[in-house]
């Protein structure tokens, strides 16, 4: 790539000044803004260089020595709209403390999540914000181990409580999930719970459980189901236990995207949301995609989560030998809508 | 950045060969997977290096030039699963080359899709696929002036016909959906169309005038309505069509995005899809995200996009400075669900 920017026919303020006919000196000037030159030739020999695709020596340094201030965010599934929604929150508080961003998918696999690692280090971003697939520490440890700032987001390692995360109230999102399904009734509600090696899985189906004690409700281990957190899984889940003839009134998913598939597939089987089975989903994406089906769901606030991200981020990054971690769960609220 | 990388704690050689007992020779040998070292002992010293944190060559080499093989997806919206889809395919596309990616959301903002150019070339990318805002071209002259390999995705500019670039037919897709509104009855079509200044808007918006045009059904700008890409303005759009009492049995939205926003703002106002208005929309989120809402849509391939796309671009990254030229233009098929 170097040779490529380097090869190529670049722009000289010499080029510029042959082009306008102002002398090198006065182009440079002109380019830096000097107050001696006036606001018409400074003007137009911009416009020249803008033109003829002068590189300035601003963006030429930065791409130099590659110092452009960078966060990397690293998450699971892009074609998620929580994801998305999120990554354009992290962006504008980002970009409040003039950092940008850049995006890399993992699709919740680990060999691409350590790539994404390596890939963020190999561009020297300035630090990373990462929600780890939870299959391996590895790349939490070496990035440990060489100081580079980052901070977990959306998911947490109980047994390292060295590393800093921002993470949703999982326990407590579900815990409302299920008391508000349980006051609507429902006794029997079948849980479409992430797999239990990620951290909020485990600790939402936590807070069902929790609802459930509080209510005298036996938990039922065949109303628990593991559904990948990658898309078109949950159609097959939810037609097996349609097919066992397993009882249930109601549905606490793991996430709207979960949530979302498994009432396509009760309609398609004839089922009608909320007639016949009250759905409640996680992460409340509606609240920025406007959606023809009302789904009632779990609302962390994304742009609190984002901003408290960014924060503890750039705390890590001016002082990244501190010994101080930061540990901070978000509420959450239940958006109550026609699903239940 | 390069401060943190250098000044922490760096694992050494030497930091392994005290640890696990091995001369400092032997623990290089064993990292370098040389033959001579036995499995058992190659393993070990792997596995402490694994986890002293120890960065290896190859990683290392890859901080230091940051030539680790990249491309960058510059887009639109992130929060919209089209573009999260797309990135996710391009990123699959670009694996199977050994490269990469990482996103940059524009946020449709020309100012920010800059600032995402030059981000993208100070990390030293070796080539950008880009969807543009089209609301300036000063980044792509900058582009095309140094030789920087990049494709436009999605979005062209006609006036510059020396530029590569990957769209859907997005003429014939407008045309397929208004044909379909047409032979099922419609002839009131409100056009919910994307701003003029980008491309597949004015040529989804052709593609609508030549299906009227050959039903000899009289063209009504009353009934085109140009919407913001990003989500939340369609509501105002919808909700003053219905307050001035215009008439329309049917919609064609520029995007799923749109066309759900639509239906939520029609069922608002107590009005049934497709009882009282059909709706088609264009994108055909629902291949991959299964909603509870069957929306009839134009599916541009997104894998063969993404792939022409990353085959484009390894071409002129390979060869940056050919004299040729590729213009794509991949046609759409129309998904019928039963929103129409």
């Amino acid at each position: 790539m170097d040779e490529i920017y380097q090869n190529n026919k670049k722009v000289t303020l010499q080029d510029i000044a042959l082009k306008t006919g102002f002398t090198k000196n006065t182009v440079s000037r002109a380019l830096r803004n000097k107050p001696e030159i006036s606001e018409a030739t400074r003007k137009l020999i911009n416009d020249a260089a803008r033109e003829m695709g002068y590189i300035t020596n601003t963006i030429a340094g930065a791409l130099r020595s590659g110092v452009t201030k960078t966060i990397a965010i690293i998450l699971g599934d892009i074609s998620n709209p929580h994801f998305g929604i999120m990554a354009k929150e992290v962006e504008i508080a980002a970009r409040r403390h003039f950092y940008n961003t850049f995006i890399i998918n993992t699709d919740e696999n680990y060999e691409i999540e350590e790539k994404a690692v390596y890939s963020a280090l190999s561009k020297k971003v300035d630090g990373i914000i990462l929600c780890p697939t939870q299959r391996n520490t590895d790349d939490i440890q070496l990035l440990k181990k060489n100081g580079i700032p980052f901070v977990l987001w959306g998911r947490r390692f109980e047994e390292e409580p060295e590393t800093d995360y921002v993470i949703c109230n999982d326990l407590m999102g579900g815990y409302l999930a299920t008391q508000h399904l349980i006051e609507r009734g429902h006794r029997d509600i079948l849980c479409l719970t992430g797999p239990s090696y990620i951290s909020s899985a485990r600790e939402r189906l936590a807070g069902y459980q929790k609802a459930l004690q509080e209510s005298k409700i036996n938990y039922n281990p065949i109303l628990i189901r593991e559904i990948s957190v990658t898309a078109g899984e949950c159609r097959q889940v939810v037609r097996k236990v349609l097919e066992e003839k397993i009882y249930f009134s109601a549905i606490f998913a793991f996430s709207d995207m979960i949530a979302w598939e498994a009432i396509y597939t009760l309609n398609q089987n004839s089922l009608n949301v909320p007639k016949d089975v009250a759905v409640v989903g996680f992460d409340n994406i509606q609240s920025r995609m406007f959606l023809p089906f009302p789904l009632t769901s779990i609302s962390p606030s994304k742009k609190k989560m984002a901003r408290r991200a960014v924060d503890v981020l750039l705390k890590k990054m001016h002082d990244p030998m501190t010994g101080q971690y930061f540990h901070e769960v978000i509420d959450p609220e239940i958006k109550v809508r026609e699903s239940t």
